[in-house]
């Protein structure tokens, strides 16, 4: 019987795991994917307190991991697929194993949306990336396209542009939804252009992505763009599937919690990228994180 | 005019600042104290996510200071003295200025609560203390009394031990509040005793602190014990009298805000340890700034 499983090894189920290590909680970490979560897709991140000039996001999961390490933890390679409310207690499913725990910690984050125009999918990994981290090198000296206009997207814009000919980013409201600074050094880019007011209808190409189709949402005029590459940053969606039948979530599937972060079941808290809540930032994550061991702790010292 | 006014630089304050400064506002900070607010009065930060190992405290400051210089922004030290709301803005009042100002940012945090008992008014700064890490040097081979039970009293109690030759932990409950992790590294450590179930009623000395007497309440009886310096860790006080007529605090004077960190008055949001919350600590100190400054920002663009 574990004390606490933390599902998710990302900056909030990681800072959860750092707080469970001190409260002495016999804690399990489940992970499915990579250390790190969504996050280590992005490249840098410079507004994280305590990192003057920025760190690679890579290298501040290797220190928040290192923490958990040194605090003895367990991250298990597995996926959580099913929670069974079994009397004070859950029975947590994964592929291959079933544990018992007083508490859970849903840390599961979120992934990025599709688009969902014709070509997408067919072209994931042959031009369609939601990744500018992972995948810019490939488009060294070529044209890409951005979707988008938040800060995820001009962020991505601008680490595409070191590798890129050229960056496109097409963003269907006239304006961006950024911070200033990060405009700023993207309308300073000399490699990056904007199409504002349009969405791309479809992507096009024979083996991989040499088109995309797009429609000016003000005029309704229709256009053509070659490009070599098309990167999507149109919002996430979390990764709750598993928490349908046991969990209040809301109508994009997003985890509701009081403000201990408690969720609709006792003894199951929720942190980071999962929650309905209004800023989705790395420092944000950690510090829900730290919450909801706490909340778990207090929940485990009142049974 | 300025966009933003933030009061107090803190952690959350400084965070805050971090974010205002990436989203281009005009802002300005105000500082009474020193820079690092109460938590500087703690040694090391062991818990923060992205240091492996601790760092201490007035390093991790120092990193956060250093980010609100990099953006370029301004800490006076000057106190808030008076909000005047004036049409959609506000009037803040220092000791020798008055600034206008869009939006304000309450960081103004806490400070130790005082025990309240007789002696202790008159020994303060010779041989009472709210700060060991600020007094241990002075109590060398000596013995000191820390009042207390939960996290801060037992990690001041592991400090004071590391020149101290006795640290008594007089806690009046019969259990410590604290993680687990550090009860066990104070009681095993040899220089450590605890009373529990028991209070300090009056502090003697002549020129200065020479004797607390103990209160046993479960048994009524009393004791004195001879002790050279008295460190009071009984809580933490907001700082919000400058808002008593202006926002709406809770009965013990911390300040009420909704889950986006807004107060009861347009354009004024709140965070840090002047909050009325669950978990004090600096991680969620920093991303209260983080949320508040995208608050301020949202509510800015909206105007």
């Amino acid at each position: 019987m574990y004390d606490l499983i933390i599902i998710g090894a990302g900056p909030a189920g990681l800072t959860a795991a750092i707080y469970a290590g001190r409260f002495r909680l016999n804690t399990l970490m489940l992970e499915k994917m990579s250390v790190g979560g969504q996050i280590i897709t992005s490249p840098d991140i410079e507004n994280f307190p305590g990192f003057p000039g920025g760190i690679s996001t890579g290298e501040l999961i290797e220190k928040f991991k290192q923490q958990v390490d040194d605090l003895g933890l367990r991250i298990e390679p597995e996926e959580a697929i099913e929670i069974i409310p079994d009397k004070n207690n859950y029975l947590l499913k994964t592929g291959s194993n079933s544990y018992e725990t007083r508490t859970i910690i849903v840390a599961s984050g979120a992934e990025p949306k599709r688009l969902g125009v014709k070509g997408e999918e067919r072209f994931i990994g042959r031009g369609v990336s939601y990744c500018g981290t992972c995948d810019a090198p490939l488009f060294k000296e070529k044209a890409v396209v951005v979707i988008g206009g938040g800060d995820r997207a001009i962020e991505e814009a601008l680490f595409l542009a070191r590798y890129a000919a050229k960056v496109t980013v097409i963003h269907r409201r006239n304006s961006l939804r950024t911070s200033k600074i990060l405009e700023e050094k993207a309308r300073q880019n000399q490699k990056i252009n904007f199409i504002l007011e349009s969405t791309v209808e479809e992507i096009f190409g024979d083996k991989k992505v040499e088109n995309v189709k797009i429609k000016n949402v003000s005029s309704g005029a229709f256009n053509i763009l070659a490009c070599d590459g098309v990167f999507v940053f149109v919002g996430i969606k979390p990764n709750t599937d598993f928490l349908n039948n046991i969990l209040h979530l809301d109508p994009s599937s997003f985890i509701i919690t009081d403000q201990d972060l408690a969720t609709s079941r006792k003894g199951i808290f929720a942190c980071g990228d999962a929650l309905k809540k209004s800023l989705y930032q790395v420092i944000n994550a950690c510090a829900e994180g730290a919450l909801a061991a706490d909340s778990a702790h207090k929940y485990i010292l009142g049974q």
